[in-house]
């Protein structure tokens, strides 16, 4: 059982935690690049494990991440004036560029000396797959960007949202880790044809026949559940297996990436492809930066507008990025709509999860629950961070940093013969027993 | 005075405090019974004493109250879906009857094993009086439900409502303990006869003379406070005494009965009554339920029409049960109406309540207030409770609650001879010194 | 560097603080005095260095500043009955004068003796330049009332605001000690003629050429600071003083008098002045009353239109005198009017401010800050304040109090050589090296 110690571990990100140490120790994404559209544009504030910093892009497109507050008299640089390669506070003009040196101390008359020795706390980041991501770790550590597909397909193939999470990351990233309640959470519960097409693609969306998924997975509410780790414990496969026809099993294979990534167990090759990111704002909410991408094909218009409207894992959300189902309005839960079509009366898989994770209370009391063979996922996972975050403070980094290639695996689903076992289902869904894509991607990588 | 653990100790009522502990031995009301109106309806949040729980009504009309989480990740049963005789979990569909008995755990192979061995808190809930109540104490020392003519009467004869009130359940309790109020809080300033009425009896009500009981009241400020303790522990009639015309007096008489019910003292023989019981959501809000009954006759649908909008002790409420005229608007406060028509300036005497109530503070307190005789019914109250709480700390049960029967008592006005005392009073009035019904409803009982 | 214990010290205010216990020996402002318009009039909720008081003017007219609550059992005041010479509880009529006193206890018999002894807190107050003072300290101590001009001209001549700050009091105060800031946060960036004038004289204002002061402030944004203390630890002088053109000088002169009034230094000869006093509401919020005043001619009825509306330091207000520009709309700042209109993309002086105050936290972190040169004002003001308070905690009362007409000094600007010293400046300006006006108006204070 899970004790109040290990729950505080594995809930705590703020500076000097022990799990916020892990945390800064990876690239994180922290804003989508879109929020920053162009040079000299105005500032962002950016809440991420805790600690407040306000972002800006400046005149030559760099974006910076710095303190948000001014060394001098602590005035919020948030409403600062971006301006000619750098943020200025409002207060007494103190300028600082995108890497937090103090570039102009205009009120004092030793200000051109002084300046040289002012500086704010400014973190790495780079735009990586339609995101900004930011570094917050020790400064000789900085590793390398994760290779993940969605970031390195060209942007015409992939969808990019945020949404806010009002619970603690860890219960986020646990309802996203176990395979076995999509046959309940998510489900339809008419065998109406086109439901299950409306749930997964959104409202236009109609077929001629049930997928036969959608049947596998409400008929089998039982997967078995196999976890084989990644190397370098950069995470692991979570795979639920469940019966299909015959004498077929329905494969849904999970990614599960450090510190917080998660690519879905849905699709089939040729299909759109689902991952989710979750950073902590706080202890108390974090996002979720959800993308869909088609390895083979641009998203065509009609998919764009589909996910932008809210379907698969992408929200309706308002423009702070807060779902329009939220905990709020108990996520317009429709309860005829519960008792005939869905299993929630919920609508939207994003909204689905939400309502789960935000119902465990806002930092989830671990040691009330009680585990079941189902969850294995959750408890092997709940190993690796703990175990890396204690190494961590005893002075061992994790290992995962450093392999950033190891990131470019894909999830997803298979049919297979009752008697494979996963790691042979990964190597004929995927070529690779970890789902690894080799050097795909190689070239495109050099070019972004 | 008052001392700073005493008021703790009369405040606090959460799990594992003293009078938390007192209130757990009690019958309680919990929902209006419409409020769950059908088999397999929506199921509702309870927050009671501290407590978080759900309610939902069964296949079969039972009522369950049940910990609002899923033992197994603590997913909100709230969400979940209400049907085939239990609640289902919409997380991994675990499933509890009324009990709190896990009956289904589909989503692991061992589930048939693993759920007979599953339950949630569930406590004892009986419908009764048009309210749901619930039992919160232990197994083995389950009273009967308390023998309250309001519930007793045949649904035609009651009106009951129930509104959130922002402060501690004690100073509630407190405000309707006290014969003396009425002379100021409640009354009318200017001496047209309808003002009483409506004030009493909603806008519609007309007279065509003045009440002598208004003039009574208005009169004299000042009533003699008369306490007579009720057997078993069960409570106390507590009764004002103003001077009526020529010889005799004008008697108001409340019946307070443990844990936190009151009826009410105005009403003479034929009339309406009106009580209140509060029960804690936590320490700092509390539910009234609030009756009005004829034990002679129905209710006609004026009456219920009026009462429904606001009059006597029911508030005009949204549908959140919250008082429209609330704390956040200063109860509507006119301050012309409070120069020239009314004491108060507030509109209905279940505002007026929550007014004085409310802006005593969340907890008030009681280290810091000036007691006088008038409070004479108050400070023996508080005696009450506190050695009750105190008692049962050393393994002594409450005798209240042994003794539904002593519930079956009535309240109301009484005009005699200066001369005679409470005691005698009573006898006239109630035909019993306690006010007790006798056999009256025991047929009704059995057939509830 | 400020220490942690410094930063307590500074700004605590509460009972029992040693700052508050200094802003306890000074007359404060309340309220503005039509806040009560009338004898018998509605009271009104004050709370003041955390104190929950309830103000109301009896039927004489004479204004009460007492207690909250009931003594006997603390309903709230705010809900009673003012009504001949007294604020009579809603509860059981218990009845206060304005100085406190229980003049009737009607509800127990032995009330007329009783009330003798009851007596609430009541602090004195006096009605004085527009606004309603408070003195909440020691009674043998109580001082006279400070001889600040904007209180002393004819009430034609001046125009009064108060506004709530959502930020704790002393980094409002210090926003208002800083000379250099004016060079910056309040300045337009086109050189458009009208700007200026708008920016400080309101929407309507035009002119035919742009104002010396706006360039020189402008032009000049590393002004030298000079500090000259008042007498009698009254507060001190700070000004800024700029290049102006050729050999002048311009000098931007603000007088900060104990504990919390500032006089702006932008006036010049014949214009109207302005000054702010700050109040702590709480720790966390504190109120600003400003005024502007003319000492030469009455305020015409554009400018109090203007004044009225939003402009120089008054912001324009909702009804609870919160600024319609506030921290939950980001003081509407214009991004694209910060490109190319003003500084700040924030209209309104006391709005900029306000962003600046308030965006430094809820009780600014001084251990964090990096004083400069320019601070020099703050630096000496804190350690003024600090000194003040601890001394009277060692018993030394503070010695401005006693020193009301040192209060009667003037603020502003003005134009000299480059090489005189503030001293003679001062002289120069206002003919007393403190900036005091001598006996101008001893003959209208003794007729207010």
């Amino acid at each position: 059982m899970f004790s109040l110690e290990e729950n505080q571990l594995l809930t705590q990100t703020g500076q000097g935690t022990a799990m916020g140490n892990l945390f800064r120790r990876f690239w994180l994404p922290v804003l989508i690049a879109t929020e920053l559209p162009e040079p000299d544009c105005p500032p962002v504030r950016v809440r991420i494990l805790g600690e407040d910093l306000v972002a800006f892009r400046d005149t030559a497109g760099t974006v910076g991440l710095v303190d948000a507050h001014c060394p001098h008299r602590r005035a919020g640089l948030f409403f600062g004036r971006n301006e000619e390669h750098g943020l200025r506070c409002l207060f007494h003009g103190w300028k600082f560029d995108a890497t937090g040196q103090c570039v102009d101390i205009p009120s004092v008359s030793n200000g051109e000396t002084l300046k040289k020795n002012v500086r704010i706390t400014a973190y790495p980041v780079q735009e990586y797959g339609g995101y900004i991501w930011c570094y917050m770790g020790p400064k000789d550590e900085q590793p390398e960007l994760p290779r993940m597909e969605f970031a390195l397909v060209d942007p015409s193939h992939r969808f990019i949202t945020k949404r806010r999470q009002l619970a603690n990351w860890a219960q986020v990233a646990e309802g996203i880790l176990d395979p076995t309640h999509f046959s309940y959470l998510h489900i339809p519960i008419s065998r109406d044809k086109d439901q299950w097409g409306k749930m997964m693609y959104g409202a236009n969306f109609s077929t001629d026949k049930i997928d036969p998924r959608m049947r596998w997975v409400t008929e089998d509410g039982c997967p078995s559940i196999h976890v084989q780790p990644l190397p370098n414990d950069l995470g692991m496969t979570v795979a639920g297996k469940r019966s299909a026809d015959g004498d077929e099993s329905y494969w849904r294979i999970i990614q599960f990436l450090m510190p917080s990534t998660s690519l879905a167990p849905g699709s089939s090759k040729g299909e759109n492809y689902h991952g989710q990111t979750i950073v902590p704002i706080d202890d108390g909410s974090a996002w979720v930066y959800s993308y869909t991408w088609n390895p083979e094909r641009p998203l065509s218009d009609q998919e764009r507008k589909n996910l932008g409207s809210g379907s698969a894992i992408h929200p309706a959300m308002d423009d702070q990025f807060l779902p329009k189902r939220n905990r709020d309005n108990d996520y317009l839960i429709d309860r005829e709509m519960q008792k005939t079509e869905t299993y929630s009366g919920i609508v939207g898989i994003g909204e689905q999860d939400a309502a789960i994770c935000e119902s465990q209370g806002i930092i989830f009391d671990r040691t009330k629950e009680l585990l079941v063979a189902s969850d294995l996922g959750i408890v092997r996972m709940r190993k690796l961070w703990l175990e890396a975050a204690r190494q961590l403070t005893q002075g061992i980094p994790p290992k995962a940093p450093a392999h950033p290639d190891g990131y470019k695996v894909r999830s997803g689903n298979a049919v297979t013969h009752n008697s494979v076992p996963l790691a042979e289902v990964m190597i004929e869904r995927f070529g690779h027993v970890h789902g690894h894509l080799g050097d795909l991607y190689d070239e495109s990588l050099h070019n972004r």
